[in-house]
């Protein structure tokens, strides 16, 4: 029999609404996995056992609340919380308590969500990473910066969870995780209360086990309800194959996976998608723009704590300072350019298939892997969707992100659960 | 003899920088203007005299720091302030003290500005004032929601300070306060540490009472040297005469005001510009971004602190609320459709001239005027500078704004500075 913790969050949404299932006893169940596994993959910056059991008595003994009524959600510790710590995974906020919540994590509250804790991020969502193992093998990373977010959600030990992506800090996680990952567009969920780093890049997104999870998340952040699941309807999509011009970087895993695709989405019209010209530039312009952004956001910590932060992060805000106001500028005008170009990229395609990452997730614990196949999209601000569907030499996840056009969130959930139901048939 | 507090930034800067003037002198001429009007005109929702002498004693002591080395800064208290209380406005927020400062407050201060203390702002950045009074007459309001920046400034309090705009709350207020007041492009100056409003809309900006003083500010807080004020140079400009769809609400003060710049910018070549069918929507566009958008971001103080929320507020946050995600969506798609055609607006013009508000700064204080001649541009996130440069019937100033191409605000100020020359000649 399948325990509660092993439901994803859509099929407990069902059984919570019509009461098959209370929030206690999903909540014990996630507990008890926890309590199993935390000591090996350390997922958790706070965990509020405690009060997570009163909130889930509180809703069973109470009309369904919402969307999320009951399901027990992480929340990367980037996201400020007046009810938990706060570190945003920095030394300099080991013993911050904010005096207000994000809003994101209140509109999840507002729809039902248990609120279990908060999970483990990279300092300062960045590459310097905290001590969270990937749920398939503790010896490899789960990937960064929405480390404990992934790897809870990977592991059972929570049906959802709260992200963030400014490089690659959602998809890439989900990919080595082994889960579903959804960057919505930029702007379509808001940041008030998340530690801002990048006005250009900054999303907030999530993690669950299929894509119906992440739609169902969706809706409850954006108030969109046509990011709700819904079954997916047989449909001939047209699928954009592009495989970037980083496809060298890719392991034979990925290209393994690739070829799977290509023969499990037969059925739909997939064809071969080119980099315009000058689009390999765009990995440059996403650094530069982050760095620069970074180093201004982070001010405070910069000027104030500068002896506190990683020696990794200094450099980048060291780096971003030097680049000029005027370069910035210009930049971001080369940005606007290169978004307006997006819709001529999909051509006649709904949506783009293309990689998350190199492959497997990379051994140890040090590092949390290169977010190279999420930055250009992240600096296009479109809506992507992690789908993991295959495993590598190593017995990890492997998997390919859908990309969806600006604004487009609906139609891209729509395509990816098909997607996602051809590539595991 | 001008006392140092008359000095204009610009005027104050070169001083400070050749040492012909001291840091202390500025602050102790600047606390002597406070004493004496402050009980007058409610300006500062936190005053800190006693760190401001201190942080101008260090400076004095130090080497020239940056381009705001001892310009005394007066800090809307919407951003988070780790030395002062940060109340945004709002009971529920009475004895806030963040853990962390505002990213820009942290660059002005790295810049050398001397941080006064905090500025009173309506509640939230929205409708509900404060206790500030105008400068040129305290039974009248001085706008919002910057009022206590932009009366600061107006009444020679202070030589600058940080304000926001999300509807119209950089530019109104220093129409009504007889200050130039800069709204960047969005995007340009980092929000990090500002209270979340609309992500659409936010912008950070500030005030100073001539346009080399806001450009010194803005180079300041974006990094951008081609801000910094230089001699205009005579040039022949094209410019755009605006008068909106809304011009019908204007008061006779900004029809004569309007005429007046008519003849004093006569040797540049003006044309009329006519609004594009379907602009006079904007208006409600930008009421249903920003409700939509405070609501979620305010999710927080909605859901745990309602009953401590003005009416207004809470009326505003209920219809956001009531806006559905996909209308939200359709309604961003919309304003990105409108964004593009912003060029077309300006046609070969190098700026626009468009009313800031109705005229004069309306009586009394239970209000702060409408932002209807603001709204617009918060939406196509342009640049915007307000120019002081006629009295009202009653006596109060009245002036208009320039408005720039996105991201073109080095032109912008270059341009308004001319154009206020000639206004004041």
């Amino acid at each position: 029999m399948t325990a509660p913790h092993q439901l994803s969050a859509f099929e407990a949404a069902k059984k919570l609404q019509t009461h098959e299932l209370s929030a206690t006893a999903l909540v014990q169940s996630c507990l008890a996995r926890i309590e199993a596994r935390e000591p090996v993959l350390h997922a958790f910056a706070h965990l509020d056992a405690e009060g997570a059991l009163a909130q889930a008595r509180a809703l069973d003994a109470g009309p369904v609340r919402g969307l999320l009524h009951g399901l027990p959600l992480g929340i990367k510790d980037l996201f400020d919380t007046a009810q938990f710590r706060t570190t945003y995974g920095s030394k300099v906020y080991a013993q911050h308590r904010p005096a207000l919540t994000a809003a994101s994590v209140t509109l999840c509250q507002e729809a039902g969500a248990v609120l279990m804790g908060k999970t483990v991020t990279t300092e300062f969502a960045y590459f310097t990473p905290g001590p969270t193992a990937n749920p398939h093998n503790p010896a490899h990373t789960p990937g960064g910066s929405s480390s404990g977010s992934a790897a809870s959600v990977g592991d059972t030990m929570l049906p959802l969870s709260l992200g963030t992506q400014t490089a690659g800090s959602i998809i890439r996680p989900a990919a080595y995780c082994g889960v579903v990952g959804y960057k919505p567009s930029l702007g379509k969920v808001t940041g008030a209360g998340v530690k801002s780093l990048s006005y250009t890049l900054d999303v907030v997104g999530g993690f669950g086990r299929s894509v119906q999870d992440v739609g169902l998340l969706g809706a409850a952040l954006s108030g969109d309800m046509r990011l709700m699941p819904s079954t997916p309807e047989p449909a001939r999509l047209k699928v954009g194959m592009f495989a970037t011009p980083w496809w060298s970087e890719v392991t034979p895993d990925t290209v393994s996976a690739w070829e799977l695709a290509t023969k499990k989405l037969a059925s739909h019209q997939l064809s071969d998608v080119q980099a315009p010209t000058g689009f390999e530039q765009l990995m440059g312009l996403q650094k530069a723009v982050m760095g620069f952004e970074m180093a201004r956001a982070l001010s405070y910590e910069r000027v104030i704590f500068g002896a506190q932060l990683s020696a990794r992060l200094n450099e980048l805000l060291s780096e971003g300072m030097a680049t000029s106001g005027e370069q910035h500028a210009h930049n971001l005008g080369n940005v606007a350019q290169w978004r307006a170009r997006m819709d001529a990229l999909f051509g006649d395609n709904d949506v783009l298939i293309t990689p998350s990452a190199q492959g497997e997730a990379p051994q140890g614990l040090a590092a949390t892997g290169d977010p190279m196949f999420c930055r250009v999209w992240s600096l296009m601000g479109l809506p992507c969707v992690h789908l993991p569907f295959a495993r590598g030499a190593l017995g990890l996840p492997v998997g390919l992100q859908v990309v969806g056009r600006f604004g487009q969130d609906h139609l891209l959930l729509q395509a990816a659960a098909q997607l996602h139901q051809d590539l595991l048939a």
